[in-house]
């Protein structure tokens, strides 16, 4: 198909979104390590699982051999509110750039949660509700998981309990507002209101917590209140499962215009979007129908892939969660408090994880400032004003096509535009004023860090 | 067409996109009365205004006779990076409402100005830039319209010189970082930087600032400039022009699911957005080509149409402007400061202002807290969180809706969802906390008010 009749954005019908979620296990030759009890470090079954999570979300946890997963009816109607998502041909960048690169990509912040967190979210308040529950707990740290889900509850009437980080809390009061708008309760992290959280303020009386505190209070919420399970937006496979939506459209929009993408790149933090992104792409190469590059693009202040262990550690810092298998830091490893944009996580999901361990994926980390750069010269462009965590992939999608500038390559690029940042202006107002600068932990601090990690036999 | 199969969101194909503004003017039996010099009170001519705006645009504030104004390639290119707007059929709402009615609405928060403002600002600027001007000067008040503008400046590589109202400034500093994103220079108003600012400066000098003092200090700073024009996001007759778009694609929409609207609804200001949505409607009942009902909402705390008078008035507070024909409560009205959502203007569109009185279109007010009742209950339902300014549109609509409950008719309303609420948290978050109240001005107040009006022989 010509070039030119490829438009700004290709927006699927309603009759062409995907009907079933990609379970990109089900390829997967070297299948990602189980979950371990994080005393007895044994495999976790269902029913050890049952009384942190819903019942349908277990069994997607654990399930790495069935590839498609049918969306509910109900999910699939919600998508429409605000899905598809469109697929955008970034002429204007490429044009600013003067790169022969063809670059695409997929604009996941169309909804007023701000981002793709809202493909999981519905999925797992739908799900809470299907069984019955009263309500979910979880933690929120920039706030978009929180915002998302707090939007996803509200359409199933059921109770929302959001543990933002203290920190956040005070920070950014316009996104708690916003949760609060969709119904949800909003608790400063560290609280009064759990255990760990009493035995935290005790301890550190002034802190501003951390999100993994704000995780192990969520968990303890949940499984002390009748009708009530945990959920989580990143980390997680099942949270794979859900945003393969992201990648089946892409792919689906590509396909439609006859576009084949050489490189395909996404920021990374738990993995979340870059697993959704990916999915179906990786699926194919693992089937050997087809190859690409994927680059997963992380913070230079926290590089659980280029930096950390491949190795069982714990997914939260109070140490209750189960253990699970990835590219970590260590739970007790903390980014520098001056790294602005999200992805702050200590490890990775265990399916990214594995592809990275297989040689299936590359990885980068950039310093913030860079990444805010990349940021301001994308919305002065493309118009779109791209969240912190975004910007990471937009850095290297555009260091990728100023590659190709240099050497004449047409390679077509796609990469994951996740969400706005309307949010984060603070962070935008400090690399303005000149007041951002870049972390990058030591060895000895990273080392230090993965002391904390437990020794699985 | 059968009701099952009009998708959840109607998005028009680039080919099917508008290529001609309509100018709603030319099919008007009652033109518009012309603007009027300040002191000689004698009509403008172009030569009058070329010190002021830019020369394209002054011809389209005066042309009222040509039906279809081609839009410049350079500007459809820029609409489809964020159009084709969608038109959303909101089953989620009419489902909450247990009502028979059919409610969509034109969702034009789909950029990162967050609202329709955008439409304008990028042919503004296109037609400044055309001209080969340095850059523009603008007020900007919620600052919807200074960040569009800034967007489009920075497309076309335009300076853009914002006068923000400092009560603004201070109470939104993430609007004013969005704006520097886009490389605006920002200013709170009043300031040292012009001779009107310094006068109101001396005079009051702990003032807030107000939208009528920022357009003064634009407009002086515009003139005195080489290089620079005045460029405005509401009230003007080319803004509506521009904003027709907003209406061409509704209509193109609802023609291709053969889908009529009975009830047209949209919040009124300046009339940006209202005349905008209305326009081609409004053209095929005043050619007598069908019929419809119109309803402009406005605040009952700024109620223009339905308490002001129909007569020649300043269109800013410094009285140095244009005078124009219109709905005004007069140009010394201020309204009260704990109103929340913007449409503060104290004058309504001289187009908008015919069809009224000429009985063509209903108008009513609303107070605020109703309106934030329905924005809350929108956002459940529907997802999206609405701007202060377009929930006034969507408390009509569920009033509507309502009616069409109590009397089992299956009305099709369409309504103007503006844009998004984002930066607008600090008056939601008064609005949950039961901090917002309602103000209607005493018939002695707006007596005083019209006082502030000239007497145009």
């Amino acid at each position: 198909m010509s070039e030119k009749t490829i438009p700004y954005k290709i927006y699927l019908e309603e009759s062409e979104m995907p009907t079933a979620w990609y379970n990109l296990r089900a390829d997967m030759k070297n299948k990602p390590a189980p979950l371990l009890d994080p005393n007895t470090h044994k495999p976790m079954t269902a029913d050890d699982l049952a009384g942190v999570f819903c019942e349908e979300l277990i069994r997607q946890e654990l399930d790495d051999t069935t590839a498609y997963i049918e969306i509910p009816e109900e999910i699939r109607s919600f998508y429409k509110m605000y899905r598809p998502a469109p697929l955008v041909r970034a002429y204007c960048l490429e044009e600013y750039l003067q790169t022969p690169a063809k670059i695409y990509y997929k604009f996941e912040g169309n909804n007023t949660s701000g981002s793709h967190k809202l493909n999981s979210a519905i999925a797992q308040a739908y799900y809470a509700k299907k069984q019955g529950l009263k309500g979910v707990t979880t933690e929120t740290g920039a706030g978009q998981w929180g915002t998302a889900l707090s939007m996803a509850c509200s359409y199933f009437g059921l109770d929302c309990k959001v543990f933002m980080v203290k920190g956040s809390y005070e920070q950014k009061p316009h996104r708690r507002e916003v949760m609060r708008v969709y119904g949800a309760s909003v608790t400063p992290s560290p609280s009064t209101e759990t255990a760990v959280g009493r035995k935290i303020l005790a301890e550190f009386p002034g802190t501003s917590g951390s999100l993994g505190c704000a995780i192990s209070e969520a968990v303890e919420k949940a499984v002390s209140t009748e009708g009530y399970r945990y959920v989580l937006g990143s980390v997680l496979n099942q949270v794979l499962l859900h945003q393969s939506v992201i990648g089946l459209e892409s792919k689906a929009a590509m396909d439609k215009y006859g576009i084949k993408p050489d490189i395909i790149i996404g920021c990374a933090g738990g993995g979340s979007n870059l697993g959704g992104l990916i999915s179906p792409f990786m699926g194919e190469k693992l089937r050997g129908e087809a190859d690409y590059r994927f680059i997963a693009v992380e913070p230079s202040s926290c590089p659980s892939l280029t930096r950390g262990v491949f190795g069982y550690d714990y997914c939260d810092t109070g140490m209750i969660c189960p253990l699970s298998k990835m590219y970590t830091l260590g739970s007790g490893f903390i980014p520098a408090a001056h790294h602005a944009g999200g992805l702050r996580y200590h490890g990775m999901n265990s399916v990214l994880s594995q592809l990275y361990a297989d040689g299936l994926m590359e990885a980068v980390s950039v310093p913030q400032t860079a990444v805010f750069a990349a940021a301001e010269q994308f919305a002065r462009v493309e118009g779109t004003l791209p969240a912190p965590e975004s910007s990471h992939a937009i850095r290297v999608a555009i260091d990728e096509a100023l590659k190709c500038k240099e050497t004449g390559e047409e390679k077509t690029i796609l990469f994951g535009l996740t969400g706005t940042g309307y949010f984060d202006m603070y962070a935008y107002e400090k690399f303005h004023n000149g007041q951002m600068d870049d972390y990058t932990p030591s060895d000895e601090e990273l080392e230090k860090a993965r002391a904390s990690m437990p020794v699985v036999e």
